[in-house]
């Protein structure tokens, strides 16, 4: 059985488990006030050509976007996002749990624009009753999004300038940050992220590391105190030298991109065939999640070899399924996939 | 200048304003222990033929929504309603400051219907990723809607079939209750509600008194040490005695129904003419707010004599705007407005 | 059988019944933004000297606690209090609703002194594992205290200075204001409080008004969105010129400092007859709260003519008691209770 | 530079690091849906004689007690605690997060006893204005205390039964449970541990994992739904096998049992040295940590050749310092530290 399931089925690159094997008999400071951390927060900010950001490593992407959102917001401010966005969807309501409401907007694709975003906030802004609506203090967006799609710089450039307009945060998720960096669709390079946006985090639990995300502060008045969030959210590891280890190991030798490239270029490959054989896509594929139209019947046939996940409906003998390619992807697997196509 | 804007523009009924002045010389125990709280929640028993359950007086309608709902939820539930629902539009978000998301159906004239919420609770129910998604907890629904249209009691009945089936509260919002009680399209019995729902409130704020509402509990787990929840939602008013003498006076002399039905023969009253002069409804108009199209320079000619709402703009040249009637309507008021019309 | 169990027993002083009567043929917009609230504003910062204070009128006490520390506190930060302090005591945790940590110092009358504070502050600031630790963010204090004591003016002075020094706010808990203010032992003035603190509120409830609190806010910064945080506690009365006319009515013809003369006075002339009689007090007594111990049976034989609350056993045969004045306080009540002693 | 600064400094035992090794090529699903995290649950289960018992797999230590409070709490509960206790002090007010008030006791020695919490809960169920006041709903103790002391199986039996006669949870924090557990003062077995409470927590972190608590739960009410509750608060891990792995590593081969007897056979020589030395103790020493009293030249002296924390001043001249073993100390970092005392 060839799992395309998610990006999160295997364990991590083999050199963030020597990393960590050789670490074995430090002795470390806890709560990520170790060297690990520093160097890594240090190759982070280089990377992106960011040397006043501030790095923070937390454990999951739940708790990366619980912590950012609920450090950033006034108590009767909301977050805008998609309707698809993962804090709407997929987080059994941790935001909301922190008091706060998700303004979800209506998104064919993933994605929200800042046209949309300018709209809400005007709708809040001049109405009537303002002080009876929640006020946007906050836009979260993904990239890649949830549905594998990708902004444009253009497009980035624009929400980034009316979150700027209005005084709101920009928050990116980069749970698959690297799998987007490295899309042929792709035009963000990854110095203009910090430009782009108040606070974002980079993906390691679904790009090579066992387990971890860090949280990139661009905006000094939203980084103060943050560590008092993140203890107080549950997200401070006792042994964060083990995050450090993590992502210095990504960000040496330019491993996480060359892993991220690996699995894009999986990816395409698989995308193209699909296109070479006609098939259709639920949403214009960008990036490592496929979202493929298939005949159920195919679809059976399909699943007594390869597991992956359906995603909804499309019509009584048409469903979507999800095809996720990962840097631990072997090139063998799509090709199996592509003759069984 | 004649007011349609609302119906909370005056005080109360003069019998309540007496009322309160001839308590002036008692002395009573605070917080809704009082005698004058227990005859009120006598009286709202027999009228609704409901002995067992229980009546509390709260303030407000966002306080009474907020409490009814955080006390009913666990953490990791939600409340389903429908987009246009008080709850998710108009509160700042006091549902989600208590730690819930609001679950928002698409609505077209602000009822959700009982297959929408058994959807919605089947989606989640058979998830594959289920506890990575808010459980659906309680139905909010508002009796009238807050687009001035009515359930019928089949309607509820079904809503509430399945939240029987599924292990979900049913909370009906009364804030202009007596006036859905008493329009002429409605078919619900105010004997019905305490079968039909496990909360209601019945608004005092717009239905003739200075101010509260009263919570009918009709399910004793829900009514478990509910006045804890008052209590911490800011909601147990000190001189508790002043919520039990409004509603005293509101339900002594079939005096609730009485002034509703004024508010609902002024609104039908004007229906009737705006049909008969062939406006269009931006909803079908069934209780005392009433969301008409008309032109936008009549609109602004109106404005001179008439002070009201808009409600959206329909297209380039025309607007919906709000007319609300109510216990204090005078009839020569809607005289007037016809006549102008 | 009279009574002295609390201060909030009877309704209102009766020129606020008439106010209310004579503006029953008005019709007032909504939520605070009327000419009542404005003029009662406006006799506010007159009284208190204060022209660049913001005014904002709550229903009751609890609600504006809560409201005012969940808008001035981070996520992360907590509030100083005295461990009997209201938040701390008999609010169903309404502030740990909101999500924050009453940080209760241990007082033997009710107050909190700077140097406490102070230490308090100082232990989290340089405390090596800082952001472990929930962080100050506001001090709360009552004046009067919730046992009869005061502040003296060099107190606040001080307990104001290590606030300043340290960044935090100072929030007055005034729900009995008047009697504080009017007592033999106090030496602040009106005009003091808008430059002690940042922000306290003027009890209504327990000072002649049938309800309601009027928050003043002397900081801009905290000032900001305030009717947001209002809106969404619940706290926002639907007809808000029924708050502004009871401290319009409160604040015109120095009624607030009248009626409160009239409660210490009698609270003093009872002070005093008990003094002379030799009994002992359980705090202090400042305010129109007064705790006095007596023996078990004496307290038997007063329970047959006076209703009054017990605080607590002393001894095996003493118990402290609590006896209340108010602005509703015949001076004949208290001389048969002198009488009975 | 000798380090007895925590028993977090060091990575983990060598057999997890091999055990993650070798699960490096395999695919797991996530999510804590793994056949390791399921054998590591069966190992756990057989160790405390629990077979109907839960077992859910976290990361952190707050993470684990905010989430089994928060889940376990009503609204308006709050959770009984020592006022040394980790949630109390050290956790930025996690738990209030959630909403839910601490109610802390008076604690010598980090131990709370059955009559203090009988007491409270007392107070306030005989409250005259009870629904005024937090309701107790859980109980939290720490085994071993944050202190290093223990609960005798007497007191934690009469806890108990305060617990049960009064309906209220009782959750035992085993952050360090396997160092407790090898105490030569600890009475309690592990099969008595389930019977005792209705919920405890296994520490890995601090006992040979890298990271991971194990919480147990022995009520099925309160087992319920407890997985929304995990994602919720941030502590699914997505690839939830790590902590299976973990988990199944230290509950093999007694090895749970082994290390920590190794810690405390390191704390007990040093504590009988200690004792021959004559010098006096913070806190009577019953587990890892030591808090012993010296003068603070002598302090300045050890600290040029080794590392720790000291834990309040009790003189002018005398400091505590706090010494802590793990499973990591080398027996002869101890004849160090006793041949330099």
């Amino acid at each position: 059985m060839i799992n395309f399931e998610s990006d999160y089925t295997e364990g991590c690159i083999p050199e963030i488990l020597d990393a960590l094997a050789k670490a074995q008999k430090e002795q470390n400071t806890g709560y990520g006030m170790d060297p690990h951390c520093e160097h890594a927060a240090a190759l982070i900010k280089e990377f992106f050509h960011a040397p006043d950001s501030d790095v923070h490593f937390l454990v999951g992407g739940t708790q990366a976007n619980m912590t950012v959102i609920a450090h950033g917001l006034k108590p009767y401010q909301g977050v805008i996002c998609a309707q698809s966005g993962h804090i709407n969807c997929h987080e059994t309501g941790a935001v909301e749990a922190t008091g706060h409401k998700c303004l979800a907007l209506p998104s064919k694709d993933g994605t929200i624009t800042a046209d949309q975003i300018e709209q809400l906030i005007l709708e809040q802004k001049y109405n009537e009753s303002y002080e009876h609506i929640v006020q946007p203090g906050m836009v979260y967006i993904s990239f890649p999004t949830e549905t594998g799609t990708l902004y444009t710089k253009d497009e980035l450039q624009s929400i980034h300038d009316v979150c700027v307009k209005y005084g709101v945060y920009l928050f990116i998720d980069g749970a698959r940050l690297g799998y987007g960096l490295c899309s042929r669709a792709n035009d963000v390079k990854p110095e203009d992220l910090p430009k782009l946006c108040d606070v974002f985090y980079i993906g390691g639990t679904k790009v090579g590391a066992l387990f971890g995300e860090a949280v990139v502060i661009n905006n000094k008045a939203l980084n103060k105190d943050f560590r008092y969030s993140i203890k107080q959210h549950g997200g401070m590891l006792a042994k964060g030298w083990l995050l450090g280890i993590q992502f210095e190991t990504l960000f040496s030798n330019n491993r996480y991109m060359k892993i991220s490239a690996h699995a894009m270029a999986m990816a395409e490959k698989l995308i193209q065939a699909l296109k070479d054989k006609h098939y259709t896509f639920q949403f214009e594929p960008a990036a490592n999640q496929i979202f493929v139209i298939m005949e159920n019947a195919q679809i059976n046939d399909l699943r007594t070899a390869f597991a992956f996940h359906t995603n909804g409906v499309i019509d009584k003998d048409h469903t979507a399924i999800r095809l996720v390619t990962s840097w631990a992807t072997p090139e063998e697997n799509i090709d199996q996939l592509i003759k069984a196509l």
